[in-house]
């Protein structure tokens, strides 16, 4: 599939002129005094909180950043490229809760991250882990993440983007995928893992933020910068303005990530979408998040940035076709744009409230489905099979045609969860609707799961860096 | 948004050529003697009932079809311009069932018919309707296509695609137009209905559809040409094979319906998809289904002629994910392709065998998203929003900004069954999922019918013209 245009060439520059202009006109608040300090030295302009950003500064800082980079887990056949033509794609996470229709809805626990770290291990699809899947509130908040981060490094060996919402925090998964992956040095040269910040819209770099920040630039771990702009609420109520705040924002991040590290990799983010002014919750899979999400990837391109953007994102409460209708949406936005990273691609139920096993299996089947699409279409002569077509003639059938007993296994797509079943086959079975179905396939994606074995002396490094940490944590 | 080009201008060539084959080498059968002879008058091979086709006699007949052409139905305002740039829409047709939550699923009737007429002509975004959205199984099967031509005619105003699956039928709907529409001499000048052709695939034109074919080709009303091949049954089990197919079937039917009248209109239609290999039946909204239906949008360009492809196509039996992942598939392929007229957009469910009120409802939410898209992003300084944004300034909230609250209605899309709600309120309001919610959703349609109101003695002409019909056919 090719990428959609849905801004044209002048509209792209006008956004970008407007976002210069927020950038030297308005700035955005720093509340961090070492990164205050590094830019007032690089002669912006700093008053207080408030950063001025000189444009030719920032395009000079964002141009340093890579277009595109490796990505290197503890196996390294595991590795992805970011940027490299095809999307990566990593499951839910933030999840405060988690559910699945046999045990119903529930608070996270380390128990429900390990169980969603192995089904997202054992689907090929999923190229990358994210910590934090659901939220293991049975352990301390002070730290669950290593626990949360430990888990993915145990039972998966792919790369995976870690907890961090401080630079304490960052800098804890920093030295675990260290120990994990050959040593600082190694990971320095090939990034294991990568962090997530998103700036208090609008226009706010705070502390805890900007710190993790620091931290992963500092250890070259790429930082994907993602604004969570919301129409109406911390955008203005129109496309065109949550553009504009969308640029400003991801590349003042990208900037502050090349001034601690100059060349470190940074991913321009987008998670542009729409308040429902009804409930003032966000509206996922509207119509302004396929647009955000499109014109964010060609933003990214006109930076030259690897792209984060869209994921299998939706409001809804239930398994229902609202979830889907919305799912599609953000999926067919994200596969048009194309984002080169995506977040979230699989599990996302209630607004990323939940992280949802069932969502999850009915997730990648819809993602199997665009795998097939992003391969185009065969033109061979054994695919236009004109011995075929001569040999049935006008009225054939080629049901069982020697040519369709050949090829139906690998070229016609077969879903395990959607099917053609007559209606009275279907009734008489159960009328079993697809988020029942994605029980059974959720379970057998848990059974399928391997473990990749990790060296004891390895773990136990492991275990004995997070046991001391931890009681160093908890004893704050 | 833009046209997808999922096939290179080599492969189109290659498809082409694949299909040219097929119609000089095996050819099609044709089965009726009238057009036989026409095609022995003409040059081409006719043996018995095979005729091998001359591929520059194709292209000639496919060249002398209008690319684009104007649909007017009995009141002018309602006219629609087939191949203009904008979708036209027209609901789910031929379902023997049809179904409510509230009244189950149920054999068809004409009362039926009518609510479904009534809701599609309520419906903005269903600028065409369709005769036999549910088939009237309560009335006799000579007669009735003359009752549910008759309910779009008295119950709406737009133009429709007819009923006509035999020669005979084909010209009652057409007489029936005609009485409705100014007569005869003024559809002639201007089409007011279309039909639809399918072609027994492959390759075989048989009586009925050739016989209703030359019916609406002589009274220049539309001819949708639609083979539905299926990979695996009625076509190879692979794309290319499909396409060689429909290309063969497509223009071979357009070429019929010149032959009959130079420069009556005829749409290139495609109905593509891969058949479910565990049960036999059509698989809607698979990637082949999606890639089928892109490729034929870009093969109808390049041979000039409108396009008739997608709809809201999905093979689940319940209103559920697979339901709406299936429909979101096929009409984001139906609206990159892009389509310039969509059968079944609306409220197609099992594989089409039923006719869902609910479904109808849901679709009429996702078009409507559609229909913003194809707006694209607005990019005016008041759309920028650069003052509230100075106005906010870093850490401000846009939810009761001026600027919000003077465009809010207006700019975003505020979808009346998908919303964003907090899960414990949507649990104590009774966790509605949205089929549930669309049955309140297609009340309220059905409720916002207003009669278009018909001239009594035209009524009188019509019902007189079909009580004599009727009465003809049934004592036959």
């Amino acid at each position: 599939m090719e990428a959609i245009s849905i801004l044209r060439p002048d509209d792209l520059e006008a956004v970008h002129e407007r976002a210069m202009t927020i950038l030297e006109e308005i700035g955005t608040d720093v509340r961090h005094e070492e990164a205050l300090r590094i830019l007032r030295e690089q002669g912006q302009d700093v008053d207080g909180e408030r950063v001025r950003w000189d444009r030719e500064f920032v395009m000079e800082m964002v141009a340093s950043a890579p277009a595109s980079f490796t990505l290197e887990p503890r196996n390294p056949d595991r590795a992805v490229v970011i940027g490299g033509g095809k999307p990566v794609l990593a499951p839910v996470g933030g999840s405060p809760f988690c559910s699945d229709l046999e045990r119903g809805r529930r608070n996270g626990g380390i128990a429900d991250h390990v169980e969603l770290v192995k089904m997202a291990h054992a689907a090929p699809l999923m190229t990358c882990l994210q910590s934090g899947t659901v939220e293991a509130n049975d352990l301390s908040e002070h730290s669950r993440h290593l626990e949360m981060d430990y888990s993915i490094l145990r039972w998966s060996d792919k790369p995976y983007v870690c907890y961090g919402t401080s630079g304490e925090k960052a800098r804890d998964a920093v030295e675990l995928a260290a120990i994990a992956c050959g040593g600082r040095e190694r990971i320095e040269r090939t990034p294991a893992i990568m962090g997530v910040v998103n700036p208090n819209s609008p226009l706010v770099w705070d502390f805890l933020m900007v710190d993790a920040l620091i931290e992963w630039a500092q250890a070259a771990q790429p930082v994907i910068v993602t604004p969570f702009l919301l129409a109406g609420a911390t955008a203005p109520v129109s496309v065109a303005g949550g553009l504009a705040l969308q640029v400003a924002e991801a590349l003042t991040g990208v900037a502050l990530v090349q001034l601690i590290r100059r060349g470190a990799p940074a991913l321009f983010g987008s998670f542009f979408t729409a308040v429902d002014m009804r409930t003032g919750g966000p509206a996922f899979g509207t119509p302004e998040s396929v647009v955000g999400t499109l014109a964010g990837g060609q933003l990214a391109r006109r930076y030259h940035l690897p792209y984060r953007g869209g994921g299998g994102l939706c409001s809804s409460n239930a398994l229902d076709a609202q979830a889907a209708a919305e799912t599609m949406n953000t999926l067919w936005a994200t596969m048009l744009a194309p984002s080169d990273f995506v977040l979230h691609a699989a599990g996302w139920l209630e607004g990323g409230l939940t992280a949802s096993y069932e969502k999850l299996a009915l997730d990648l089947e819809v993602l199997r489905m665009f795998e097939v699409l992003e391969r185009g279409v065969s033109l061979g002569e054994e695919d236009f099979a004109l011995d075929a077509i001569r040999g049935e003639g006008p009225g054939g059938m080629f049901l069982a045609a020697d040519h369709t007993l050949a090829h139906f296994r690998d070229w016609v797509f077969m879903s395990p969860l959607f099917r053609s079943q007559s209606y009275v086959t279907w009734e008489k079975q159960g009328s079993l609707t697809t988020d029942r179905a994605a029980t059974a396939e959720w379970k057998r994606l848990l059974e399928a799961w391997e473990d990749p074995g990790m060296d004891e002396s390895l773990d136990a490094e492991l275990r004995e860096h997070i046991e001391r940490r931890t009681a160093e944590l908890d004893a704050e």
